[in-house]
């Protein structure tokens, strides 16, 4: 399509790691120009003023990279909403220059977190090592692959491999092999994804009073019209001392009727509501819909309400 | 207005009871033609048919005629909705024949409740005295009043003298001063009575399972929109032994956006919801409303999930 | 035994009616005292001033006599406990002096509640016939079979017949051939019914506010503890207008770690809660115990939470 | 007190950082033996094999590390318990070596969460700057300060400027002044710090089942007891897709009666629980204890409840 120019895609870089891993996962991205930023909050940034048509950022369970960061800098600042969701395998590997071997190995750089979840196989294989704590994975691989390189390995994502021009001596050494990271697309708001029978809606929830039971009615909100939640945290709010929101992963999506009426009742009780955005499931487990809380239990109960205000 | 006829009202019988009472109390029933019936759901029928175009019945702490009938025979049948209430104090009077005195009072008819409600003054007044057990409070008043007078005293509404020509020997008898009955007035469905903020909800919630928690959901569906119950109880339904209904009276009128909300909330968790009808309260006590249940909380609520859903 | 004598036991009369018949179904009934009362006060009285070791009075349901009364006095005065329930099938039988056939009938005698009861009979058998109401059915057969005679037939229970000596014309000629009425045998507090793991529990609970939400406070209480509610009833106290106290069944025995909890909770919330027994159901239908709150899971918690207590 | 060894506390490390910083702040580290751990996992192994007699790591909010990783730490493996909060405000600092000024300052150092919170201060002050991301903040400080120092000044806590030897060229540039972190001192099993008034209580809740509301069951048994909670954040267990626990802070100590009927209440209706101590919380802010929810309540209810099951 000659005078289109190809969409941009931000995400939490540098170069190599999970992030740019998952954002590579998403047809979208293919053939886009895509660019690291340092630090979430930067990459979101680079969405909001219009210098990235999307940004791909981790939510859960993150290796590096706190999820945190990015829950608060959703919920506050110019809105925006999530379009997919993606998961990566917490694949770790050990990578160094080409030919090296395992027994050169004295120093291994890497992020402290993946360290950590590598605990069991640096025991076992390199129980002598030094393990050097970097800002990120992919940092430590390019410490490693460089020419002004400083350590013998890195604990990074393969996707590393190829940025640095690195061996991999040692795959899926993390202690759990399920670990699995989320991220999700960000977008500026617009056209909502369609709905698929199998969906997601995040969204903040900042409570009026932090009283016994104030977090119940948010969540008899949700329970009452069957709508089952995936994640929840509560979050301290900057702006005044023991005032918390909770972020919430709820199944289903705004277009239905009960999580329409779910949202709409938590706008009646809360201080705030940001709606952070309906998209697919990514793992496409359709949304249990109980009893009575279709769109046709709601539609029927509409219309049965008309007719009797109407005295009919 | 030549041409039109009266309004014809039909009430729990015989005449000279506390319904007639409360008849009487009804703005509407002056110059309308009036018949008692015997049994609350004789008096129903006759609205049903269209003998009637209203039927008084009592709901709530009658002194005689078992409120329960009311319920069950308003839960069943051809739908009928409340669109006044009605409150008489329960004034006991001790009525004889003109001329009579506490003296030769030697036997006391009256119903058995209105009995135990004088249990105290007829011991303190008339000690020796024999309680004759009757059907219905005018019943003793005419058994004492008529032609064929088998008992000396009856203890019976005051408006029972009236109609039997009897003197008021004492008044106010009753040991609970403040007792009063609760009557409603019934018609078959049509316009609503209009809101007018100080408004009552009348329903029979049929419920789809017998679990506990079974009317948790259904209260909760009443609590998650601030409204108030005034008056709950569990009714037996004939149809399947150890299944319940819910008969229920709660604040505010369906033309409410709350009220509306919490009942098609009912409708969609319960096997079945019977509108009783919206009406003034007779005390008048406006309806509280809860920050973020009020109307305008609503439509706001509205407005703002149709911008997200449109991606505004 | 000799020197012991018999026990006493208190009913609501007069002789002949349902009530009569639940006293008759006890054991331990057979060779006592039974003496019928005026009213459900009456009878309660003669337990609480030691006249009676027992009274028998309606609870639900019953064709004469309302329940509220018994349930309102239950709720205040001297405490008194309930240790067994019986119900009764509504068989109501038509009844005439012997010798009497159907052509005969021109009035009938009844209490309102059990000629509402036969409504569809008396239209298809006795369509001209005069109900005439009276204070109770058994009343009802006196009136017609004793020398005084003044009405053709009454509407009563079977056992009328054996007592006033007359023919059953017709029987089961209620409409609802399932109808039941429950009573319950009333004594002062003592030692408790053993469990049989097919128990209910009777409560009054007076709640503290009169706010939305107060009424499932009270049931979460219950809820919580996975204790089914099989009655509750709103009642309004006397004492301040807009007052509501709870008459409640539930099931499970007070012996019973889950519903001990559940009382100890209503204590806590409550302004006042009376106790009105822990006792045998009489459908031997077996408390359905959910995951988690059995004695066992009870003991378990209880010995955990003091293992942690003490740093164990 | 000689013979005595000193106790040993393990930290997050690297030396420099708030997590040092936070532990200096323990009176009990007084003269204590510290050591820094890379990672909350190996800080809390040392604890588990006896290397050391407590560790603190960072629970909410860090500046850099994830809280998720302690959460998960304690929520698995060898039990231990926290004993202490600790909360440090969130200064951060620009250190360089003594002698140099801004206008030289080319490259900055710093862990990325770090770079984020400085964003505004570093786009006023050092615009054109290269920033460039390490694993911790302390690392970066060592990078400017030691002698193979390669940056030209770092973004750290105060506390690694003596560490290294660094001058503070600007202090307090954080975007948000208010910027707390609240650390935790975690111990082996033992004898509870005494209650306060002012306590706090961490646990972990495994659901039994994934379905709309066991969330809420979880909550209520809090609610219920009124028992307020002050986090709450689900975590998906490794152990099966799909599956949740919470980790919970609720205000009040387990010594009291309230908070142990929820725990116990919580035992029952979960997978499991584990208790992660009731320690004092720094802002002193005494628990608001809920009419009918203190001590005193619960042993009137217990003593009531005695004499009812005796019949007295």
């Amino acid at each position: 399509m000659p005078g289109v120019p190809p969409a941009r895609y931000a995400y939490l870089g540098p170069v190599g790691t999970f992030t740019e891993q998952a954002l590579r996962a998403l047809p979208a991205a293919r053939g886009a120009h895509v660019e690291p930023y340092i630090g979430v909050a930067a990459a979101l940034e680079a969405v909001r003023v219009g210098d990235a048509d999307g940004a791909v950022v981790p939510l859960e369970n993150s290796v590096e990279g706190s999820v945190s960061v990015t829950l608060d800098e959703l919920a506050t600042g110019e809105p925006l909403v999530i379009t997919r969701e993606v998961t990566v395998p917490v694949e770790l590997a050990l990578l160094t220059r080409p030919g090296r071997d395992l027994y050169a190995v004295r120093t291994v750089a890497t992020h402290p977190h993946a360290a950590a979840q590598c605990r069991s196989w640096l025991a076992r294989h390199l129980p002598d090592v030094e393990v050097v704590p970097l800002g990120s994975t992919a940092q430590a691989a390019q410490m490693v692959g460089g020419p002004d390189a400083i350590y013998d390995a890195a604990i990074a994502a393969p996707i590393a491999a190829e940025h640095y021009r690195l061996s991999v001596l040692a795959s899926r050494i993390g202690d759990n092999p399920d670990a699995i990271t989320r991220f999700v697309l960000v977008s500026r708001p617009g056209a909502l994804p369609p709905r698929t029978g199998a969906d997601k809606t995040t969204l903040v929830a900042f409570i009026r009073d932090d009283h016994p039971g104030a977090l119940l009615e948010v969540l008899d909100q949700f329970a009452l019209r069957g709508v089952n939640l995936t994640r929840i945290e509560s979050r301290p709010t900057g702006s005044a001392l023991g005032r918390y929101c909770f972020s919430i992963d709820c199944e289903g999506h705004i277009a239905e009727a009960r999580v329409g009426e779910a949202l709409m009742g938590l706008r009646r009780v809360c201080a705030d509501i940001r709606f952070l955005g309906s998209y697919p499931r990514l793992d496409e487990v359709e949304t249990s819909v109980r009893t009575g809380t279709g769109d046709a239990d709601y539609a029927d109960a509409t219309s049965w309400l008309a007719r009797l205000r109407t005295g009919g």
